[in-house]
């Protein structure tokens, strides 16, 4: 049976760390000049409804480090749902193709595409979650934990607009086991849905989670982590309305990193609009850690296309030979 | 001297055969887990003129199943013979990469770049024909030939709308020799240019045409095939025009497909609207072929790059060493 | 530290003809049928602010003759400078991609991206220059240098509208001691800036420069070269202020080109307007060199890219290796 990377709802705390822990892994190989074939002459198809810079570029540099191909199919080039249904469409691209990603306006193509496919399908990003960004984030703080901590044990603040990479940053924090907090403005917080979400996985896992407006919730935070005031989807908010409804309270500037403690690093998914959700000497300084999880990217990316191309195991094999480890 | 494959009518009988064993061929070393790189490092250059899903992804998997790579030039990016002469960019773009291959609005544009290129071009769609249907429609038929029937003995009837894909069914039924029939209403049929060709090729390979109106032409069918109704070039039908036209008569249904024949294969070059010119009950039954037929795109597109890039021995070759055969 | 190709001037003529020279080694080493993978699985990303073919088609060839891979960025997918900073921009692609070209419409756009990228960055042409035309163009004067003549010979006019072909002609003739004529009409000479450079480069190389409207002054060209007349940049001109500013005085016909001398050559960057900046007798005689200067786009790109890539030095080795000289 094919399994798809579409929520990470659908796979345990085990599976998303095993997966984290390989991109590390393919990382370390690639950086220490051992080519990697694991996916020799195989083609992924990438299917953009939205123009996509990060996205795009790492799932293609991904393929072609792992000796394949990937597809741009730029937005209007296959329309999910309308000129064919979703079944003739996954039906075909897998005949054509041997694994699929998109980045969907809509979730439920996406849940389409891969009820229907006869090959893997990944998640680039849709309206409801980003489960790449998600994967690549977990990366980032595994690789910056802080000293003596365990994933498990760190607090992970996310500040400002209710994004789905606020709800993915969520799912996968309170998947670890970790706390999560939401500082948000009312209006802008994490909904019902997802608060539920939160609830099941910390049942699981014995996490945490908050949603607020309180700035002292943010204290202790070993990660601080925003993302753009102007939405991405549906309406977007003009300049003055989002700087009416977030600045300066939830701007992530030098006070609130030390308030949040002398060790909290700062995170963000970008593109970062410098001045508004947060400030250039933050962009700037030693603990913003935004290059490194934008390069992580990439490192699970190129994990996630091994694992659900059923290569994981050769491939764990064959970094760790080539490593010496 | 270069050949480049613009039209079906420029190959015999055998020569189109052998193309299409070939892409057989080469389908069973890639299941069988055998790379072939006979175009290692080649480039194709793919030019739009009108957007397509099935032909540029199957012709960019092709090149990357081959060892090499296809570059994608979107509608708008190449201009034929407006900016610049047909003569100077077929010679540049010899130049530049090792095979063409465009999908144009009009016929001459490919027989021009034809004419001045100093590699192989194909056709990959004109308002004239589409010869990479044409040969992947052939290697379906001959995957699927009913029981103790030869090509040469099968009954394909095109139901609808006179397409290209229609006129390229016609061609290639015709040159094997088969009987073809168009069932299709008056003022929609293939017209005097097509019946001369389709005259033609029955002189010489012993087959039979038929354009008609009349349904119980379509009884004996080993293959019933249809196409949308909307049209692709110049003016598209709006929906209520081309209901009255072809609806209900010209819809294959299960009764139609019944009274071809109990066996009868149900094909469509797909997008299909399903509900217009084909029923879900057809699209979705065992006698439905579709999606053989859409990878079979792939198929013959990969065997024409390797018979046009001179390659067609040594692959051959390579595969039959490969499968013990 | 990293070195960009941003301006030639940035060089010394003995690493521009360094770099020209390799482009001409491993032209032979893949005409000669030996592979080259020195940029195995490595990606360069391509950021076009304007749409482009020769240059566009001769990186991603380049890239995938070289082992590698590379991504199409079309107008308006990546902004520079605007919904991002450049900096943020440039830190992104260096841990995502391996090596960057832009053709901007900014000259300082490209200078941005080179400023704070940690991957080398190529200047794919600007509004101020075009300097991988210039290595190409030098490349092909190399390559058909007249009989007992060196480059530092040579008398090279360019004919028409000071395009940044022409200011780029002018930077790499007048860099190798050459003489360097810019025929055109006053208003649409090389400016000051541009001629204070030709001053400098010449008095380091020996060379000679001269801007006139004076057709003498064609008179012993070795190289005739001319580009279009309706302008690249800010607002064109149309054809009838073109005709009206440049015919018949600057069109290179027949004429012309016996007036330069029995043996010059002709060459335009193209595509050409044939019939106004050229006739078709110039584009298609003997002593048209037009397809192998456009040839020549790979050439020198293939070279710049292994150059820049830190790989100058392998790639010497194996092809004189392979090739036995």
């Amino acid at each position: 049976m094919v399994r798809n990377y579409i929520d990470t709802s659908d796979f345990t705390k085990e599976e998303l760390l095993d997966m984290a822990n390989l991109g590390i892994l393919i990382k370390k190989n690639l950086k220490a000049g051992f080519p990697l074939n694991v996916l020799y002459h195989k083609t992924l198809g990438m299917i953009f409804e939205q123009s996509s810079t990060r996205t795009r570029v790492s799932f293609e540099t991904a393929m072609t480090q792992l000796g394949g191909h990937a597809q741009y199919l730029a937005p209007g080039q296959i329309q999910l749902g309308s000129h064919e249904t979703y079944y003739d469409t996954a039906k075909v691209l897998s005949r054509l193709v041997d694994v699929l990603m998109a980045r969907v306006q809509k979730h439920e193509r996406i849940v389409n595409l891969g009820k229907y496919a006869d090959i893997p399908v990944i998640n680039g990003m849709s309206d409801y979650n980003h489960p790449t960004q998600e994967l690549g984030d977990l990366t980032t703080m595994l690789e910056h934990l802080p000293a003596g901590k365990r994933i498990e044990d760190c607090k992970v603040v996310f500040v400002g607009d209710c994004t789905q990479v606020c709800a993915s940053l969520m799912m996968i924090v309170t998947k670890m086991g970790g706390s999560f907090v939401h500082f948000g403005p009312k209006g802008f917080q994490l909904n019902e849905h997802f608060q539920r979400i939160a609830e099941e996985n910390c049942k699981v896992s014995g996490g945490s989670f908050l949603v607020t407006d309180d700035e002292d919730a943010i204290i202790g935070a070993d990660f601080i982590y925003t993302d753009v005031w102007y939405g991405l989807y549906e309406a977007e908010l003009s300049e003055e309305e989002r700087n009416r409804i977030f600045y300066p309270k939830y701007q992530v500037d030098m006070e609130m990193l030390n308030k949040a403690g002398a060790n909290c690093k700062f995170m963000h998914c970008l593109p970062a609009t410098r001045g508004e959700e947060v400030t250039d000497e933050v962009m700037d300084s030693e603990r913003s850690i935004v290059f490194d999880e934008a390069e992580n990217r990439l490192t699970s990316i190129r994990a996630l296309l091994v694992y659900f191309m059923g290569k994981r195991d050769i491939t764990v094999d064959i970094c760790k030979k080539n490593l010496g480890v």
